[in-house]
């Protein structure tokens, strides 16, 4: 097992964002608070997100008595620290003195104060202020013993227009592009007599004046990550000055469009994310696949366990309908994370306060100040389940064979792209339903991007859906991937446009059609009211939203449309190269097609699961650290077929060859 | 009969909005609106609502020649006038000479000259330019015979964020709160650091900036309210200065969400309002309740008779389907006004104009400009019906037992709350539900805000839907209303947070469940697709929306849930409390569920009626000065029990024991 | 064959948008793309649309070369050139130069550099441009051989709220109305007390500042028109001091609201446009049916042949579902063109970009660089068929007895008014349900506006749909077509307001109650969920969303209302009046009452058809030039019957009484 990833941290942490700053008033609440703490064996809290403002009353002048005693406080009774730089909210004085900290909006309007996460990212004034505010943090703190990880900011998100922005832009683009000739060529600036000819001409895109050009507005999301990650290696930099053991995180969000998590992820030494499933809303074991999902790619960023950040112990408050979390789902979900390779479940929000937007959100402790509460008695459970679960503290995953690329690049594209379903392309869903037919059949699964996609040996089978922007040589990565015996399935459309957004002149997809055996002729969309079928060895299954016109030039086509004017044409079709083989999907398909797909897949490559057995409707399960994590999010109890002799890490109950899941049941065997 | 209220009106007003303004050029036209007033039985217009620009067309430059003649013509004929200040809608050289006195809008953008109601409240130009205007009128008309009413202004709405706005909330603010240390400490910035350090750092709420925080804006919604009544003041105080003889009044509007009405109320000496049911979309009897409780609401705010201001004599032109009222509604709907203790029928407008954004509105008069149209005499049968009931004029309704507490304050807590189906708590919605159930009964109501609530011995039965915010003693104010022997509904989620927005800390409903005899633990939500059930004595109901969990402790379970995992726990209770008992609705349901809870309610209670029996599926009954009001919208003909014999004043027809009543049919019924 | 409106164009044009400026660095496929060309059958390509930035690279500096080399190799490959003014994208350095050439939107914000079609059109700076580029191109190529025709600009459209368009508005309101009081009384500033004093008062109509007053708005637009058809005459005044022989245009586009086609017409010496209809969306014949009409409406605007300025020969991008072309559908919808008085089919565009905005949108040429796509086949199909078809080049429709009036002023006009189904009035989907119905039966139709509109005894059915707002004296021109024997059709609602948007007082229709034989009294809405039904002669129909009472005051009733209160009022009347008969349709119906109506009245009139029968469903015919162009949009096989012999000009297949379709079949049929 690899704990390296995480060097001081204890145990699986258990805890959340705890707002002292907002109960100085109430000494019996501050008090009260670490003795329910212990009560809900939590062992870390998050403190000092949306300090700034006690920390810096007024500019220069810090206070950190207040905190010190919530610290010391904290350590007294055992409580770690995951010490917060404030950069996520400013005070009201610096926004008052400084407007330039205040962000210029897509319409060049500048913001006033109020909200968070909403600062300039270019200011050299805010820039200053944070550096300063965090080396003083550091100083005071980072040498505690009780504080064990930096929380740089919060939830980063969202851009600037302003002047300074501008300036930046435009900078970053004369680094990329050497030249404003380069410039206009990536940027095809000849269409709609929009050549450059000065640098000053270069404004971002927005919805007041240059709106058009995808491509403009993909190098506007780069830049943009960049900004954001330039800043937190700004923040790193000044934490580090002082105690470079300490490590440093970034609490990021799930299905976070704004910037590319592949990125931010470099400067930090643990990836961190926030994870908010809405349960109850119809389909829970299709949510839960989301947020495995997005386990998985934050495991992924880095290669190694992860935290979960932040998760609500009862409901949100932020939801147009806002549901409780039934009972067992608690639990249930903390295990989901954990199965996926988290370190830690930890909350927004320890207690909920008594005003502002957040209020009503779920917390460990709620307005009443009790422990004797459903939410409080089921986050003492999964305290309890974490103790238990300490022999898998630091354990990895069981080793994916099977990849999937997720490129926010493509993402844009796909978004941006002016074709298909125009703003309706669904990338991250459709891998998400690729990944869903995988995570039921027990399969674990990474995530790679184009940049970061190496063929090591480590897989067997890649999928690449909707790859519609190639960059960073994936062409030849997948060429040679395949070359060496590997099994590649990509989805229509593939192979259009390069990572200057330029279209790929000649066939497509891309470097890839002797892979695949197969090109591209035309795409067709459908209306949501409109479909084709698939006719393959399976039986016939329903097409939806995209058809690609294909044809096949050396592949052998296992399916065929069975409707419209392309009726009997290729849809599916699978190719031999080198020593492997490259199967194209040309249609977006319904979930059953891909479950039955993946089924014979994993069966003819022996890719290995969690569980050998089918699993039951609403049952998925996961394998970390050698222990089996066998889920239930159906409403009604499940039997599952395990062939052996285990035992429920949780429990200590030993099953024989079956085993039994209430309603939202969850299980953590081993064998025994 | 308190006639008190109206003192020098003559009898039921009936008339409109009239606007000669348009006409000048037209002679023959002003000429036949007399004529055709006379024949329609108009007794009464509304004079000079936007004739600023007629009255001053430069700056202190008056012109009252036309406005003379117009006044000498009306009152030749008998015609009484409710005189209009104009500051509705400023002239064209003010906006031009004076631009701070247009709005600036919640992105911070100044408003173009046009429209109406747009004006800055706190402009010192605009006060003093509507302060000179308002004392040259009251100068020349305020001992006119004629003039019986002011009509201050027109549908006053919205709000400003100028620079003076600002220093206005500001020092509102200030003198709310004292301290700048008080302000942070009730608008809870201790949340995302927003503590204030300067009073130069508060801004109003708006989408550019300070967007997030419940308590701000519900006080900006208290300033504003303030601003409109300090506005409205200060136009009463020139125009009383002059003559405090006349009474004034302003045009409310149906379930205005800007102000509350209950401070708006405070200044004015009569309470008038604008209802324009939308009859014709399906459910006639449903609009009409939602009318009935407005009239009921307006009638509550000075306990007194009102005035109906504004209502379509055929159909309006604004809403997206502009349907007419069909033969009957015009009648019906006037005496639905007359039945809830309006002393008029008035109407915009008298006549159509050529142009304009209402040129098309309905009118007594049309383009054609005869009395040959079916509206006409329509209003005509309004006119010989107001003059049958001239014995009810100035009656009161019969006493209400009932009392429905609607408080504007706890309305704009619930639509910024963030959590339970958020932006979509539908408080009034539900007020109403509460209403119409009793209202179909013929029960009498009056309603109450926190602060208007006083148990003065009137009230049997008090119903607190949704009382979510507390403030005013409420809690207090109810507990004694019990303990004396009354009867308390209350529904969830009740009793959450305090005046200043601050949650309650403890059990809630705060300082209540010790009456209630029992507690809430948590709020489930749930979409409109799902559904609970609510099982009890009378058979299972359908629970929509909203699920509050709640703890009986000590009260009577009457009904408990029948799905989901709360399924069995209490949802309907009742608790003894000193003399008086205590229900608690946990969810919201279905109107079945309703009108049986509150036939049996009434019953057990023996609260009056207007009529004893079970009244047929559209028909309605309400009482006032000793007659039944007997309302029939459904569209076929109804007959209903009504033991005895009456006479029905609209036609002299006497009824023995039952009344017929053709589709859309009204009888106004007195026992003989 | 009137070939004098086309004068130097050699044969029907095939052709479309050549975009070489997007290609300057890669000349082998400038190169390739004139070897495509002449495979694909092209004579003719569009050419410099959005060249400004390459033939003006900065401020007075021009670059021709490229140009003269463009269009000497096509002329060498015998194609000709439509050559644009660029004026519809200006370059950036021009933007940031001259920030005034920026367009101001409606909400008074200066919007910034980027997008097209989106300059002010009233900047001086901008006008000397655009006249020294359009001279500069003049001299260099109006005399070239290739050159037949010039493209002013692109598409125009929109408007600006600048200062100086603000100027210019008001120039031009002082132009119209004479004086300030003569605004103020068409404008009815009477209400709302919007009364002006000053024209520095006077204001666009925006979103921000005069927003409700209908007439202001449809002045606005009157205005616009005036100022795009200026700045095409500034345009041709330009091109035309160079040489006057070439005759000009500017590509119109479908249904497009902004600008009076009409107006804009007038200084255009061949009407073009772009037509892009969703194929494959439910119902092909009705989407045939609304861009037939805008082809008859685009011949109607010169009552001459036409151009087809742009189709895409495959698929757009900018649906939000975007479809293929099935096979068939592109030589159909071409044809469709060409059978409605179409001398070209041009494409937008030839080849797709590498980037941008349309580098998905279908063109001749894609990404692939090659002939070898359906795309490719079926563009020189109809390149073959456009040869084949050459004996019709220049060729007149068969002459229209039918008229209908469609007026872009009476447009506005309903669509700002407050009233009916409000903003939802449908003027133009009427138009076209009326023009449907008789272009299913074979009938040619030609288009007028009031003012366009003479009787001069070509017509013998003239319809007027929903002309609410009378102007031009239309009431007299029906009246004396009437009177000599024509026959009228009108709609409600009908003869409301006059040009100025001011009501008509007195009855309506206004001027034409005599003519028709009735009045209107109330207009009656209709929700989406509600009907009533019209009670005739041929059995009982739907009628929808409006329904207006009226009153029969000589005419005959020939269908009545069958619900709600008017059930047995008249619907439908027919009135002798002259020699003439006058038919009044008070309702909007289904489909099928009118289909059933014009069979009659065609069979009474006898008015001309294509063809005799009864066409099959989904099959519609169009004679021009003595040839019918039978249409197959339905996606079965069809037979229609043809009594006699006829040959197919498209494959010389010879057919004797009755002709079989095949899917999406096409024939062009000439008596054998």
């Amino acid at each position: 097992m690899n704990r390296s990833a995480t060097p001081r941290f204890p145990a699986f942490l258990h805890g959340g964002d705890y707002n002292p700053e907002q109960w100085l008033k109430y000494p019996e609440i501050l008090e009260k608070d670490v003795e329910l703490m212990r009560e809900a064996k939590v062992n870390c809290v998050s403190l000092g997100i949306f300090s700034w403002a006690f920390l810096e009353p007024e500019e220069g002048v810090y206070d950190f008595a207040w905190m010190d005693r919530v610290i010391e406080r904290l350590w007294s009774a055992g409580i770690h620290v995951d010490l917060a730089t404030p950069s996520g909210a400013r005070p009201a004085w610096l926004a008052e003195k400084y407007p330039e900290v205040l962000r210029v909006d897509d319409r060049f309007h500048r913001q006033h104060f109020g909200g968070r996460h909403n600062h300039c990212p270019s200011s050299p004034v805010y820039q200053e202020k944070v550096r300063a505010i965090d080396t003083a943090l550091a100083r005071r703190y980072a040498h505690h013993p009780a504080v064990i990880l930096w929380h740089i900011s919060n939830e980063f998100s969202g851009d600037c227009r302003c002047p300074l922005c501008q300036d930046r832009f435009r900078a970053w683009l004369q680094d990329r592009y050497g030249s404003l000739e380069a410039l206009n060529d990536h940027w095809w600036t000849g269409f709609w007599s929009m050549r450059y000819t000065s640098w000053s001409q270069v404004e971002p895109p927005s919805h007041r004046g240059q709106n058009a050009n995808p491509a403009i507005w993909v190098d506007w999301r780069r830049f943009s990550t960049w900004q954001c990650r330039s800043f937190i290696e700004m923040e790193k930099a000044a934490l580090h000055a002082v105690n470079p053991d300490i490590p440093v995180t970034a609490n990021l969000m799930h299905r976070f469009w704004d910037y590319d998590y592949f990125e931010l992820a470099k400067p930090l030494d643990v990836v961190s994310w926030d994870s908010y499933p809405a349960w109850g809303m119809g389909d829970d074991l299709r949510e839960a696949s989301e947020h495995a999902m997005t386990h998985d790619l934050m495991r992924s960023l880095k290669d190694r366990p992860f935290l979960l950040m932040e998760s609500t112990p009862s409901q949100v408050n932020w939801h147009d309908v806002n549901k409780l979390k039934k009972p067992g789902m608690h639990l249930l979900s903390s295990m989901l994370a954990l199965g996926q390779g988290s370190q830690s479940v930890m909350y927004f929000q320890w207690r909920k306060g008594r005003g502002g937007a957040e209020m009503f959100h779920g917390a460990v402790v709620g307005h009443d100040g009790t422990a004797d509460t459903r939410t409080f008695r089921q986050v003492r459970q999964v305290g309890d389940a974490l103790e238990r679960l300490a022999p898998l503290y630091g354990a990895e995953k069981a080793p994916a064979r099977v990849c999937i690329l997720y490129d926010w690049n493509n993402l844009w594209a796909l978004d941006y792209a002016q074709m298909g379903r125009r703003g309706d392309m669904r990338y991250t869903e459709t891998v998400n339903e690729h990944y869903r037919a995988l995570w039921k059949l027990g399969v674990n699964m990474d995530f790679r991007d184009c940049e970061s996609f190496a063929d090591d040996g480590r897989y067997q089978l890649v999928i690449a859906p909707m790859l519609f922007m190639t960059r960073a040589g994936i062409e030849e990565k997948l060429r040679a991937f395949v070359a060496r015996g590997g099994t590649l399935l990509m989805t229509a459309p593939a192979g259009t446009i390069g990572e200057d957004g330029l279209a790929h002149l000649g066939q497509t997809p891309h470097g890839l059609t002797d892979v695949l055996g197969i090109r591209a002729l035309e795409l067709d969309a459908l209306t949501d009211t409109q479909e084709n079928r698939l006719i393959w060895a399976d039986g016939p299954h329903r097409l939806l939203r995209l058809c690609e016109l294909i044809q096949a030039e050396g592949a052998q086509v296992l399916g065929t449309y069975g409707e419209d004017f392309y009726a009997g044409s290729p849809c599916l079709t699978r190719h031999d190269f080198g020593k492997g083989q490259a199967y194209y999907l040309a249609a977006q398909t319904e979930e059953a097609f891909l479950t039955a797909l993946y089924r014979r897949l994993v069966e003819s490559l022996a890719i290995p699961r969690a569980l050998p057995g089918e699993l039951p409707d609403g049952v998925a399960a996961q394998e970390r650290g050698g222990a089996v994590f066998l889920q239930n999010y159906a409403p009604q109890a499940r039997q599952a077929a395990v062939p052996g002799a285990w035992q429920d890490l949780l429990t200590g109950d030993v099953w024989q060859d079956r085993v039994e899941l209430e309603p939202l049941g969850i299980r953590v065997l081993v064998r025994k």
